[in-house]
């Protein structure tokens, strides 16, 4: 219930800062996809001290579906290496408490869940590479039609830690057979972003029976000169979270990210702070 | 005292298996620059599972010092995910054991040592960038010149996790000014072994007061064609886990890595499975 929305297409102009500002005074609990352009989007885990160990190593082993982008301290719910004043208990538009392996909540803040032995992980988003495919001219079909990405519960084992394990969610985009390897190259370029697909062709090599029956998300067409190209999913972590049922996790809800004042490009721009001493010989 | 050393030459042709199985034999305890071409060479931390989550999200803060490139389960001394029967008790050269942040020990096995509560954190070293300079036509003048890549205690501010913090160790090569931009380009692309350089051209600008007294390893001569370019170093870890003043931990020798079976380059190459896909139409 709000007393006021905001407008997507109001917040489609304004910066990350002032997106999270509309989030947290309770005026917008939509999805995040299209918003703050340039700026990484995050998923979301926020998990009990006693697992984050575990948790961490579960990513480590699993970057691709994993790659962690920011780890808050213990109890301190302020992310402070993704931006200024980011507070992770109300800058997210809808939140999913989990108990037991069980949805119990979907929430707009935790500031009443929040406890003194949370740890929150920020995890990259596929919005990243998704980006990047678009400015190159390689066409996202669930974009262009305004659905949610296809994701399915495919056969590719992820290398447990402690009481997380399982097998990996993915996403398929059908790509034009002639740009699949840009599509490749381009995405590879974003490690934190899952990076390059998992595979690319055959769904039944990676435990796909039907491409028109998602487990989550809504089926796109693979036209007869595109091949379905598969990317690792953020959805991943949130499944072996419920998997493991644990007593209390916290994830956002998809496609209500957070968005962060980093940007969503690795820091490789050194060399903009010293222009005049290379190629001048 | 060995009772039979294996000499460097032999061990540069044969398998990163085959070196691990000198070493933990007791046959070579030196460094292990240039063996096992094209495989991951890791710097290595050793820390009480008390301090592991603290130090794994100081890591993640500092990737570029801090690259982790594997992590072992607590108490687990095998290496799961770096390659097949990795002992991380026998398996380095040289260990460095330190009590209260100093050293109070160099070994060349682990074993009296290993304790239930220990986690194995592996960190991407920078031979791997080094080789792809090299592969590029870019000189490597420590590489060249048989020394100890110079090393210094910069000004760069860490972002600090429990007990760690401090400011960063970089290393200086000199680069032809017709190459900084290829040698950024290329570092870039490995960011699990340091990635792109953290500064390029003044000393000054990153607290270091004369090139030629390094902290750590020894000078080499900057040209005039040439710039000095720094990039973050893996002794940064080292040096932050001493200041933490732990009551154990334990490294490897500078130097004296271990080798995994895992390749130095990241998974792109998912196309191999499917070159027919790609560009047919």
């Amino acid at each position: 219930m709000l007393d006021h929305e905001t407008p997507y297409a109001t917040l489609r102009e304004v910066s990350a800062a002032e997106v999270r500002a509309e989030i947290r005074a309770g005026r917008y609990r939509r999805h995040t996809a299209g918003l703050a352009p340039g700026k990484l989007q995050c998923n979301l885990a926020i998990v009990p001290e006693e697992v984050a160990l575990d948790f961490m190593r579960f990513c480590q082993r699993n970057p691709k579906p994993c790659p962690v982008v920011g780890v808050g301290d213990t109890g301190d719910p302020i992310l402070r290496t993704l931006g200024s004043n980011i507070d992770i208990r109300t800058d997210v538009p809808q939140y999913r408490v989990y108990r037991q392996g069980n949805l119990a909540a979907e929430v707009s803040d935790i500031k009443d869940l929040w406890r003194d032995d949370l740890v929150t992980v920020a995890l990259g988003c596929s919005f990243t590479f998704e980006n990047a495919l678009i400015e190159a001219g390689i066409p996202v079909r669930h974009i262009d039609e305004d659905k949610t990405v296809p994701m399915y519960s495919s056969s590719l084992e992820l290398t447990p830690a402690g009481p997380f394990g399982g097998t990996m969610v993915i996403t398929m985009r059908p790509i034009h057979k002639s740009r699949v390897s840009d599509a490749v190259r381009i995405s590879a370029a974003f490690p934190q972003a899952h990076g390059a697909p998992v595979a690319i062709g055959d769904p039944g090599e990676v435990g796909i029976a039907d491409l028109n029956q998602p487990d989550w998300g809504e089926p796109v067409e693979v036209r007869d000169d595109e091949v379905p190209v598969f990317w690792a999913c953020g959805v991943t972590p949130q499944n072996v979270l419920l998997q493991a049922q644990l007593p209390l996790c916290i994830t956002h809800k998809p496609g209500c990210m957070l968005i962060a004042d980093a940007g969503e490009r690795a820091d490789t721009n050194v060399l903009s702070r010293y222009p005049t001493q290379d190629k001048t010989n």
